[in-house]
Order: C-alpha cells, then structure tokens, then sequence
C-alpha cells in the first residue's frame, strides 16, 4: 500500500467513526497525556492520519475535509508531506488558534467535534471548547476517538528508568520533594498533581528512554504533604529503585489508574497543577468537592534556575563536547581537503559517534541537522540516510546538533564553509553573529521577562531588513528537556518568565534565504549577576558553548571593535578550555580555528 | 480642618457605613464610569480619601487599616502624600495585583468588599472578585459604596461640546461610523457599545474640556446597525451639532439611562464591548437573552493608524510648537545670561504662554514638568505655583510638555543646562540620547508588537547598569489623548498591540538619580514602511516632534559615528523646517542650538 492510500484509508475510517458517533468532526492536538515535546509513537495520532511527522501542527477532520496547522518552522516541510493527499495546511503565525477559527468556518452551528480528553492540555482544550461554543459547537471528550480506528496502535514504551547519579544530580531526591513541598504550602495546596515528564524526572532524580531525544519515562505522580503516588507501567522500576523511592515516601501504583486517584481526592482537598502541563481529563477527574489551584508547577521554576553545582557539571559537559567538536571538524577539514565527499546523514552520525566517545554522553538531544545550502534554509530540516544530500561543490553548511549527558543537555549551532562561500553569505553569517554578540553582552536587570530580551539579538538583522522566523532562544533542561520553560527569548511575556541568575538557556539568530541557504548561530548560555550600580540588580551572560565560530565565513569589516574584541574573547576562552584536552590534528584544527580576528588576514 | 484631621475624619465616615452595611472593606479603584486618564473631580474618590493626588492608584480600606497601591512612578510621591495618615503605601512592579494579595491577607473568609459597579472596569473587577473568591471573599457591588459618605461630592461636569473642524479631522463622522460598523458587522454584532472618551470623540468628530488635558466630554453610546444613541447630559451641545448628529442617526438621551439602555436590549441582540473600557456595572446590565462580544473597540485600532491627512497636520503642528519652543527658550537663555532666576512654575507658564500664540492650541496635553536638579528625579514631578524651585546656580533643567492642538496632540521632553553641569549629568543624557537614537533608527517586521520593541531603547542603558522604572514609549492621539493604546513600548504584549504603518507613538528614554538630578529626552514619532528586502514588510520609524538637543549636555565621544550622523541629521530638519518662522533672537537660538556636532568644540 502506497503511503497516500494508507492515508486516505485512515482518514476514511476517521469519518464512518465520526458518522457512527454523530459528530462532525475529529480535532487531533500534537500532544499526548503528558504535553510532551517528543510523542511517543502510540500518542502519534496525527503523523498517523497526515504522514507529517514534524514535531508540532495539529490536525483536524471533518466528514469531506481535513487540515493541518503549522507554525512558521514547518510551513515547507508541511507542504511537502501531505502533497496531493488532499489536507489543507494552515499556516499558524503567533500562536494564533487558526484551528479553531478554521473549524468554526468549516461546521455548523449545532455540530460537535470529538477529541481525545486524555492527549488535550487544559489550556489548548479549554479555549477551544470556548471558541467552538462561540459558533454553538460542542467538543466532546467522552471517550478516545481514535477506538476502533488506529487498530494497529503502539503500545505503551516500556524502557527501564534509571537513576540519575547524585555526583551529577547534586540535590538529592528528599531535598527536591522538600522544596516542591514548601512551595505547595506556600499556595495552601494539600496534593499537586504532575504529568509533565521532565518535571518528574528532575522532582525523582530518575531517568528514562520512552521519548526520543529526551530522558524521561511515562508516569503521573500524585504528591501529598506527607507522602507520594508514582503511577508508572509495571517492570520499568529495578528493585534498587523502588526500595529507594520506598523510603523517599514513595508509592508505585499502575500508570492507568492516575485519573482515578484524582477523582478518590477527599473532601477539603486543594490540589495544585499546571494548566499548561495537564490534560482535560486529569482536571475533570477532580471531584466538586476538592479546589483546583492553577499555577505552573514549582518545580519548573526551581529547576529552571541551575544550582553552582549543575553549572560547574555544564562547564565540565561543554568541554566533553568541544573536544568532540574538535576530533569531528579536524578529520572533516582533512578529508575535504583530500576531495572526499560527505553526506549530511554521515556528517550527523559522525558527530554523534565523537561525542558518543564521552563517558557523560548518553544521547543525542534532539534529531541533528546537517543541512548543506539550500537544506539550511528549512529552519528543522533533518537529513535521512535515504535522502541525504552530497557535501559537493561550494557553499554554508549548517549544523545544529546537540546532547544528552549526565552533567547537562547541548544545543549547538554552527555554519562551515565548504569550498568557495561568496561575500553575500559571510554577510548573512556575520549579520546573525552580530545578533548572537548583541544579546551575549547584554546587560539587563534581574526580573526582566527573558521575551523582552528578543529584539536586541534580532535589531542587527532588522536593521538590514532581515528576520528569522522562529524564537531567539530556549531555556535548556539539566540531563533534561532540550527546550524547557518558562524561559523563552522570544513569544508572549509570562508572568513566570522573569529572568533570576542561574537559568541556562539558547541564544541563536539566523538569516534562512530559501532555496539558497541557511545560517543560525546558536550558544548555549548561563545568567550571571552583575555590579549593582545605584539602579538594583543587574544580570548578564556568560557564554558555556565551547566551538569556534568560523571566522572564515565572516565579514571582519562589518564589526565594530566591541564585536571583534567579544569573539577574540571568546575564541581565546574555547581554546584555554579544550587545549588540555585535545592533541594531534584535533589541537592543530583549534588552533587554527581560534585565531584571534586581528592576527588574520582580511577575507579569503 | 487639616488635611491631616480631614483625611481621618474621611477615613472613619467610611469606616462607619462598613460597619452599617456589614462589609469588611471598601476598594477603590482609581477609575471613573469612563476609564479615563484623568479622573474628573467627581470620581478622585481616591485623592478625597488619602490626599494623596496621582494620575493612578488604587486605594483599600478595611475597619482598621488603609492602604494605597501605586506604581513606580508614584513611590515616592505617594509616600511623601500620605506620611503619617497611617495609610500604608503599597509598591506596585510589573502590574502585579498587590492590591487583591493585600486585601486577602489583611481579610478573612466569609467576609466581603464593596466597590463601586459604576466606576470599577470589567477586567480590574473580574480579577479581583476571582482573586477574593479563591479565599472565600466576596466582592460586593450593590450600591455606590461613598453614598452618603461623601457629602460634598462635585457634581457632573457640564462644559459645552465643539465640533473638531473637517478641515483638520480629516475623516467626517458619517465615515468613521462607517467603518466601525465595517467591524461590528465582521463580528456579527448587532451593537457595540463605548464609554471610552477618546473612542467617542473620535468617532463623532466632536471635543469637549470635560477632563483636564484630554478634549473629551462624559458620555456613553450604544451603536447598533443603523442608528446610535448617545448619553449625555443635557444642555452641553448648541443646536447646530445636535442637528448634525441627527442627521447622522445620532438620537440624544440621557447620561444616566446608558445602563438602562443595555438592560432594555432585545433578545438576540449580539452586543460589542470591551472589557477594559467598560465598567462592571455596564457588563451587568446586557440581559441573559442578549449575548456579549468581548473585544476591544473597532474605534481604537482604527484611530491608532493615523490617516496620511493627520500625519501632514501633525507635522504641521509640531512647526507650531517648535516655533514656541524657539521663542521661549531664546528669552530664558538670554534672561539666565543677565542673571534674572526663574521659577519652574514661571517656566511652566511661560511654554504655555508660548504655545498658546498658535492658532491651533486648545489646551496644554497635560500638567507639565519644569523640573530641577533633584526634582527631575521624580519622574512625573509637576511643580505648583506655591512649591516652585528657583533655577539657581548650577544644574540639569527637565522640561516636559505637550499641547492639544486642533491637528494633533504633543508631548515632548528635553534637558537643558543651568550654570555649570558636570560630566556625570553629561553621561546621563548622552546615554538617555543613546537609548532615543537606538530605537529612532531601528526597523522592525510590520506586525513587530510594540512592547517587544522596548529592550532596544533600553539596551544603551543596560549596559551601564541604569534602567529607568517606566514605559519606554506610549501610542498618542489625534487631537485626543495623550497616552493611547494599544501601541505602548513595554508592559505586556498585548495582541492588538502589533506596529503598523501610521501608528504615531513616543520615545523617552530616562536616567534618575533620586536626590541628584534627573534625565529623559522624548519625541514622538510615526511609523514608515521601509524597503521590503525579501523578509516581508518592514517599518521604522520618522521623528515628528521639531526641537533641539542641547549638545551641551552631551558628551560627543561617547557616540559612534552613526549616532552623531542622526543627530545632525535631525537637528538639520529640526533648522530647516523651523526657519522660515522665526526671526531675530529666536532664529539665532535656533541656529545656535542646531549647529552639527562636528562643527563644536568637544566639552565646554
């Protein structure tokens, strides 16, 4: 069977289903019953229905239509999945609910459309419920849609959980649940419910593999005061752990039965959760006579805020990774130089192959890209063994690629130059990294919303009439998440977003010039503290990415002194870090490619 | 009576009906049935309880505490109002609700607030209720809480109505009308209705001098399809307008029956309104069998994109003002040289004197800033005919003023030397200049929302670790308010808030060194489109407002070649459009104060 008549197929189904409840329409998010980033495949309902696997778009099916919604990222990409299938994509700009507006055009007052209550956040499910209601639509979430439909559904995944070490960790599990605690008194909440996987993984110092990308295993917990419930599929827990979480107050119970725990709450109950990181059918399970307090859980603020001892384990992560960096390039230079021909799935494996070498490495962080020219100007383009591109003639390649370790999780940008790059692309290059500079040495007080920080990476860009389609940057978890919040350099201003010192996140600007090609330029950073000059707290960056930026795709002439004097800097700090580390053609390779921008000769 | 005796006594009247009607606090909302800016004296209910006169401030009083929650601008002002009446002054940062966290700390559950429905908006009021409500305390709004209390209440105000001449509205009333029935129809409504004053007298092209500073007169309307009513009192409009706005379909009732109005609409009525410019008591009255349109006025977008015929008056006004501007300061620096010392007060007058010779003035925008030294350090410091400092030996000199003028309103800040300044104040204003350029010669995506551009003003000053605890800019109206929405330079992004070509807004940029001297230098400005290079349309932004820099108070080595070449270059538009209008002493200060940078001596 053809991919397109699998499709077609599915969607069928989808509709006699739709028939036989009475409904006239499926709406499908791009989320699961933990609001992951990463779908475990059996809650890949939507990649299932459309074939396009991007990370986010939600799908909606109606008896003789059916949509696709995506942000800026996937616009192309979304294009070219569902090509002659017949789905609609909708581009979606600034978060705006083209959904609902879509399905409110597409039906009648009087319809209803069915969603599943169990993948739906409270947030995203609550405004469509209103938004439908506006239009006299009803949403239903009486029982999974897809039942009878997707036949051949994954199983739930069943990796087994580890710990994270306590050397790594820092704060042990006691202390974590401690501070939760304090906080759950400080809103007078008796219980706090918590589905959101990097939360549990950071709240249990416990680790997984169920979600690609990130180390996290499927569970709810149900904290009270004095004790907590785990509810974790069977055979994933070693003995260790659970006599671990045992004496931590910890009780293991069935994941299938979280929803019913929170429907046993006693009378005079006040429980705690996110609407953000919470499904429908969780808040609706809690009884009338129990208060819902709605608040972000706490643990991701705390968590965002990295403790001396995580930081010191990030500078550690940072140098495994550099010298990876400098065993890939070195041999990568060598072997261009010899006219050998790479492939961007070669370049992502052997990238992951060098890292691999580290005893902190557990795995990537996200799929990588190696994207060559035209590639690089599809924002998350991903190269596949089958379809990868030959790194053949001239041109930028970019690579954004990170990982996964003990002490910490990467996220690295980079272009390189292969063969003969023309001026208009080191412009394009030099432009982003005026933007990345800008915002590196930026200063700020404590408290400001990591948002408003956005447009002075972007104002060097925007000055040439130039501007990237996706956020500035991304608060990065601790051997967690790779994208977490509430810390976001770019998007609404939440009241959560206030930068503190501490708080680890991206900064990368990009120029895309589609069909041609594809810069982005991407540190990771930490919040420091600055002098109080008489105006209150202040903060600053300090940089912990450790990779040169290559000056041979720059525009020397297009910097102002500050800015060659903050890559010097930065270039002499990448090759203090790494030099004891490296040797050979790996040491050879960072020297060059740390040359101060003064000592070198102007262009190429 | 003392103020102090008088506020006491006040306090205790209101203590007392708390007790009658078995509540446990009064709040009161800095707000009028109107939301306006400035409150007519009949509803500072605020002032009349604390003495303490902003333009903002909530106030809550319980049987045995009061307190008054203000924002930055007003913490020492306010502190300063209120010192030993046994009010507390409550710091209010980033529009953080202290007023709801204090009234359900210092009540219990089971008590209850009252607040007056009439005076209180549907978004301040929702959210307090919900925030009392999760601690089991109601909020009450059944009757005017100060009935009874307040004896000597003032009465409505009565000024009479003028029409704003065709000649400089530009748009006539029977169009405007038009296009916000455009929008009501787009949204299905059948009516809208507006208490808003700069939205009414807009869209009316009538003004009245009912508010100090804003050319508004008090009523309501309630638009349908195919005619409106409009609630005023009577005897405020001459025949000729009455019979204009009949034949425009406008039929004229009563002021106090617009809540009646609401109740008496027919079922199926679809009705707009926006939250944040309508009053609770308002929101109350639409009937069950009527159904609310929650969104913001049609008219407040519409005015906000200012006309191509709007833009050329304003330019024409800012000639005006600059040439009073020529004529005023020519005669202080001529009269400082003979050693005559001024009073802020006399300069206040003086401006105002000034303006007042155009033909186009009406009214000063509002109660301007003359202020010195250390009293520039209070940012919205407004000196009084009683309280006047005397321009006096050495120092930094703050102006801040603005005029209503038939084609457009003004608001401009500048710092001028007094004596000998140091180097200190130099920096100041060299960086508060720094921020003004910054963002002055930025270009953004069409779209970019305001407060997102914020940070680039900012930055210059960040750098050197001073930040300045107000906006950055505010949107301003045409011939209407002086503060505008919904295009504001900081706070939250708001989705209406997205910059497009038109919008006419400020830049002001400060430093303020408490007990030292202050700094800020304003323009207002309107957005351009710029060249679209391939990234979708862009805008920056064209200075409107004509007067100089004083180059004195700047430090030229601190700017880089760029800004020196913008300040130039706005200094030469600033002398040729000025020129052909003024002459003698005034057109030698003009020269004087436009001379290039490049042209002076460093320092003096």
């Amino acid at each position: 069977v053809s991919k397109r008549a699998a499709i077609a197929g599915r969607l069928k189904a989808v509709r006699r289903a739709l028939v036989e409840r009475g409904a006239a329409a499926l709406f499908v998010p791009s989320s699961d019953p933990h609001l992951s980033e990463y779908l475990p495949s059996r809650w890949q309902a939507r990649a299932w229905l459309s074939g396009f696997e991007g990370s986010a778009g939600h799908m909606a099916i109606t008896r003789d239509r059916a949509a696709l919604f995506v942000d800026s990222r996937y616009w192309e990409i979304a294009e070219q999945a569902v090509a002659q299938s017949g789905i609609e994509v909708v581009r979606v700009l600034r978060h705006e609910p083209q959904h609902e507006i879509w399905l409110c055009s597409a039906l009648n007052a009087g319809d209803s459309v069915l969603v599943d209550g169990a993948s739906i956040g409270v947030v995203l499910g609550e405004a469509l419920r209103k938004g439908l209601a506006s239009h006299a639509i009803e949403l239903r979430f009486d029982a999974d849609p897809l039942d009878g439909v997707w036949l051949d559904r994954p199983a739930l995944p069943r990796a087994p959980v580890f710990e994270h070490p306590e050397g790594h960790a820092g704060r042990n599990r006691a202390e974590k649940l401690r501070l939760v605690r304090d906080r759950m008194q400080m809103s007078g909440a008796t219980h706090h419910f918590l589905s959101s996987l990097d939360d549990l993984a950071w709240l249990l110092n416990l680790r997984g593999s169920d979600i690609d990308y990130n180390p996290f295993f499927i569970a709810h917990a149900l904290l009270a005061l004095d004790g907590a419930q785990l509810f974790i599929a069977g055979g994933k827990l070693g003995h260790a752990i659970e006599a671990a979480l045992h004496a931590d107050g910890v009780t293991l119970r069935d994941y299938g039965s979280a929803f019913a725990a929170l429907s046993a709450l006693p009378a005079g109950s006040r429980v705690m959760l996110d609407p953000a990181r919470v499904v429908l059918a969780a808040r609706a399970a809690v009884p009338d006579h129990a208060v819902v307090i709605e608040t972000s859980n706490p643990s991701t603020l705390i968590k965002a805020r990295k403790t001396d001892h995580e930081i010191a384990q990030i500078r550690e992560t940072m140098i495994e990774e550099g010298v990876a960096f400098c065993r890939f390039y070195s041999q990568f230079e060598k072997s261009l130089a010899t006219g050998r021909v790479w492939g961007e799935y070669e370049i992502h494996e052997r990238i992951a192959a060098e890292r691999a070498r580290s005893p902190l490495f557990v795995t990537p962080s996200f799929a990588s890209t190696a994207a060559f020219n035209a590639n690089g100007a599809l924002p998350h383009y991903s190269p596949r063994p089958d379809q990868q591109e030959q790194i053949r003639g001239d041109g930028l390649l970019l690579v954004d690629c990170g990982g996964q370790y003990l002490g910490g999780t990467t996220d690295v940008t980079r272009v390189w130059p292969i063969g003969q790059i023309t001026n208009a692309m080191r412009r394009d290059v030099t432009l982003a990294l005026k933007g990345l500079i800008a915002l590196s040495r930026a200063s700020f007080p404590r408290g400001t919303p990591a948002p408003a920080l956005d447009a002075i990476a972007r104002a060097p860009l925007w000055a040439e009439g130039i501007d990237y389609r996706h956020g500035t940057g991304h608060g990065i978890g601790y051997f967690l998440g790779v994208h977490e919040g509430p810390h976001y350099l770019g998007g609404p201003i939440s009241p959560h977003s206030a930068l503190e010192s501490g708080v680890v996140l991206t900064i990368e600007p990009g120029v895309y010039r589609l069909e041609q090609w594809g810069v982005r330029i991407e540190n990771v950073l930490v919040t420091v503290p600055r002098t109080d000059r008489g105006f209150g707290d202040f903060l600053g960056f300090e940089t912990l990415t450790l990779c040169p930026i290559d000056t041979r795709c720059i525009l020397p002439q297009m910097l102002d002194p500050a800015e060659v004097a903050w890559l010097d800097s930065y270039h002499a700090t990448v090759r203090d870090r790494l030099a004891p580390r490296v040797d050979g053609e790996a040491w050879a390779w960072l020297r060059e490619r740390t040359q101060p921008l003064c000592a070198q000769e102007p262009g190429n």
